[in-house]
């Protein structure tokens, strides 16, 4: 359990990723929080005023002081509450885990959403392309390690929730297979690991309830492109 | 002067704004370092086997370990160089040059380059709109303070380098006012101490070759346009 530095808010909302990061991180520290669901749809006052400048999820707020993006958000948590460490001491391991994050929100998260989301054929395939690019960057990366983060469940574990868990659901209603046990054996059984995580399995969001919306949103996209 | 941790190889490129980040952090800590001067059209076999992944200027080697991403390298040189802290102690005020700095990365250079260098007139103008918003956050965040980063330079700073001195060669290039004394007060009196202090002074790019490239580009894109 962490220590009680005082009060905090989290916003997140259930199908979000990078909502998700933070929230497990909370978990994984045994912060209390008090929990604020948002409709990405119809956002509240409240978020608006804590996130003017994205007005996204995830936001958090530790004694009235609210932050924004989830990798800061992560770091934040990681520098005030000490225990479960989700960076290295290392400064040289502390920037690897910092490069990696980065990596997969500006180059890996893209690249699967282009290939899953594009209509464009020629499109589509230079973001499947992509995909397997980054995939295999990561596959090396975590090489024999059980986490990103050695041992524990680390910073970049928590950055690639999306590749553990969304991924594999979004890759089936969309018809791809970018990320499979025979192409990335080692991210494959990394992906397992993760999301069978007692914390981490508490704290996804309902699978039938994310394939709805992939396979709502895909039909949308396929009708319009007709 | 920082204390001597070992070999320290540096690589840059003279316009490049991101890889100036990290040689004014290193001047401004007095690192000794060796400087690799790439030409980013033809770019060298150390600096493709250092950054296999974005084969980009900046890289810094440190006792032969490799890092990119200017923003992460200059977390790194801060946490390794304690001298001249280029981030503050408290952790809220960690997370928020963080937060600004990605801001900068993520929401502002974007903006810029679209108003800078969209053929398309209302891409353009959407990009101008941008720019002003963004500018505009950035000018409530400076507020009263010398620099970002209070009395002395800091990642905020260093990450704002190209709204102090890129920026307004730019757009006298392209015959734009997007950052002006009249627009943005304490943001122009920002960037005016921020290129006149003395390291950053002697650690930009010369002007006229700037302006130059600046010039070339602007031409060559209005060229195709027609």
């Amino acid at each position: 359990m962490a220590a009680d530095y005082g009060e905090v808010k989290f916003f997140g909302a259930g199908g979000s990723p990078f909502a998700r990061r933070v929230q497990i991180a909370l978990k994984l520290k045994g912060i209390q929080y008090q929990h604020f669901e948002e409709d990405i749809f119809n956002k509240s006052e409240l978020l608006l005023k804590y996130n003017p400048v994205h007005k996204k999820v995830p936001v958090l707020v530790h004694n009235e002081k609210p932050l924004a993006e989830s990798l800061v958000i992560l770091e934040y948590i990681d520098e005030t509450w000490k225990n479960y460490p989700l960076l290295p001491q290392d400064p040289y391991q502390r920037a690897s885990a910092r490069f990696w994050s980065k990596f997969i929100d500006d180059k890996c998260l893209p690249a699967l959403w282009k290939a899953a989301w594009t209509v464009d054929e020629k499109e589509r395939e230079k973001g499947v392309v992509e995909s397997y690019e980054a995939l295999q960057y990561l596959e090396n990366e975590l090489n024999d390690k059980k986490f990103f983060g050695g041992e524990t469940i680390g910073l970049v574990d928590l950055a690639a929730n999306y590749i553990a868990f969304w991924l594999p659901l979004l890759q089936e209603v969309v018809g791809l297979n970018l990320l499979s046990n025979e192409k990335f054996p080692k991210l494959y059984a990394w992906s397992q690991e993760f999301v069978n995580h007692p914390v981490v399995k508490e704290n996804l969001p309902p699978k039938d309830r994310l394939s709805g919306f992939f396979r709502a949103r895909y039909a949308s996209i396929t009708a319009n492109s007709k």
